[in-house]
């Protein structure tokens, strides 16, 4: 038992993100601690909004998954104090919502980069040599070679340079591309650009789209970054570029970039990470799309490492600890100019 | 022109690997310096030893894929003086019949390398991730998640550390595995096996299949290596490990790895390799199967590399002047060995 009381009173706590507990019981078992009842999922994959105003009911804190936590979620949630998201992204929360309702709102930004990074990397490396388009045909009966490209061939482009794409970079730069080009809307002039065997430049959105062999995705869905990549933008890049998206899906225009692929433009795109999830649209129709469940995350280290830290938050917050991630007031002063700028 | 006669009357090379100069035409246009007559290969696919009896009856020299120069096929080509491998491999050629018939054997030893082990890499990082499973359910409108494991959480074991075998070592060192097992016929002690951050240990056979999580094959195909991964060794590795191959087919007993995969053992294949090419065995109807087509060399940088040196010998051949990768004398003499000790 944890010592001296809780003084944010903790009876109920929801675990909306699924399976949950399932490699490690540690993070359940660390729940049962703080004398909470804790429910699992009941429907065992995301909820809808609707499903999610009758699980938040009667619960005091959530564990959360990516389901939406809009305003009117928040007020059919009349004793909810924490949303604890099993996570990095932020973008199905509406924190100025919670913040007016009094709703603490924590994530885990650490825990999921290294198993995003390599799971990107890995992408990257096999999309580059059309390894699911051979293995879709072999499986068919057909033998199909194809002739790709390596690393060293290619020029690749990180649009995003926050805390998965500078491990995409660090773990990058050890396998010598041929040139790494970043571009973020703010210039971190904190990295260490000056590495031996690979040139590293930051350059304009612009010649990101124009010069990449490979273009890589690791921006937040924010109001700025939604849908950036249209259609204009995917004619922009190579006929044979490489795009890899493992970060949210709604920064590439689905349906632009079905037509683009459909127009014969671009040799391959990994998605892992879909506009509306699960995904059902048309790219599956598309044999140069690996497709993806949002699964970048999905290792058991990294899985059992976000819900370790979600859990801990949870367990701090009853016992009135200070939280360890909560949301920066950066991210609640962004949407707050955003929202000012909307009206 | 090249200056100076060629003393070896080359007057007509064949090129049986396919495509070839698809890329880059330099390769060809440095044989038509020599004079000679280049035929490609009529039928675009690997020929059958019949085939190539057929192709090869009045070629004085040969740029040869993987397809089998027996002494049958010798016999057949009473001009042939060079066979020029694009490629590493060797076991498709029969060295000892060769030097009985005076027929020079050369290959590239050094540039499959990069492109072999990035592809090896990506596979190694995908599979482990199940993303090959989780793409074919997504076609088939199935939103499928795979909980997998990532390089951090794992024991990579390297089968044969040969040349590609110590690309691998060296890219995997600086993605920091859990671990790395390494176990080859030869200890080669002028590895560096003290590496900040990561174990690295030689071990036997026996501890290279019981801890592996991740093993990768890198031998060559000889009488000593051919089926070595059979029903015994899989069932020997943990019930979640993936296997890679991107070696040769022939060292992993295809109907064995079948029956340990139907019975439900390991969590993943990777193969670019098969025992017969074009592969189109039962491995077809297995999900947990990413296969491709010989791939793994098929980038573009490395195959015009390939094409490069492996026509350059033939110029030098048709010249006078010595070959740059001649089949070792260690390798005829392995061969003598097995022989005297098959008879």
């Amino acid at each position: 038992m944890l010592s001296g009381g809780s003084s944010n009173a903790v009876e109920r706590v929801l675990i909306t993100s699924t399976p949950f507990g399932a490699v490690d019981r540690r993070p359940l078992e660390s729940l049962a601690q703080i004398g909470a009842e804790v429910r699992l999922n009941p429907l065992e994959r995301r909820p809808t909004e609707e499903e999610l105003v009758g699980l938040l009911r009667d619960v005091d804190a959530v564990l959360a998954g990516t389901e939406p936590f809009t305003a009117k979620v928040m007020d059919a949630a009349p004793r909810l104090q924490l949303i604890s998201r099993i996570g990095v992204g932020l973008d199905s929360v509406d924190l100025l919502a919670a913040r007016e309702r009094g709703i603490e709102v924590c994530f885990t930004p650490d825990a999921p980069i290294p198993a995003v990074a390599e799971m990107t990397i890995g992408l990257i490396l096999t999309t580059l040599r059309g390894v699911h388009i051979s293995n879709i045909n072999m499986h068919a009966g057909r033998w199909h070679r194809v002739l790709g490209r390596s690393l060293g061939e290619s020029i690749v482009g990180i649009l995003g340079v926050g805390r998965i794409g500078k491990e995409v970079l660090d773990t990058l730069i050890r396998m010598t591309p041929r040139k790494i080009l970043l571009h973020d809307r703010i210039k971190d002039c904190g990295l260490a650009l000056r590495v031996p065997d690979v040139e590293i430049e930051w350059v304009s959105f612009g010649r990101l789209l124009a010069e990449s062999d490979v273009l890589t995705v690791h921006l937040p869905l924010t109001s700025d970054t939604s849908g950036v990549i249209g259609k204009e933008e995917l004619f922009s890049l190579k006929p044979d570029a490489i795009v890899v998206n493992t970060s949210r899906g709604g920064i590439i225009r689905e349906a632009d970039l079905c037509e683009v692929l459909i127009a014969g433009h671009l040799g391959g795109v990994a998605l892992d990470v879909f506009e509306t999830e699960p995904y059902r649209g048309p790219l599956r129709g598309i044999e140069r799309c690996l497709l993806t469940s949002h699964m970048a995350s999905a290792s058991v280290g990294c899985r059992v490492q976000m819900e370790t830290e979600a859990a801990a938050e949870v367990v701090r917050f009853a016992c009135s600890r200070p939280l360890i991630s909560p949301v920066p007031e950066s991210e609640y002063r962004r949407r707050e100019v955003n929202r000012m700028s909307d009206q």
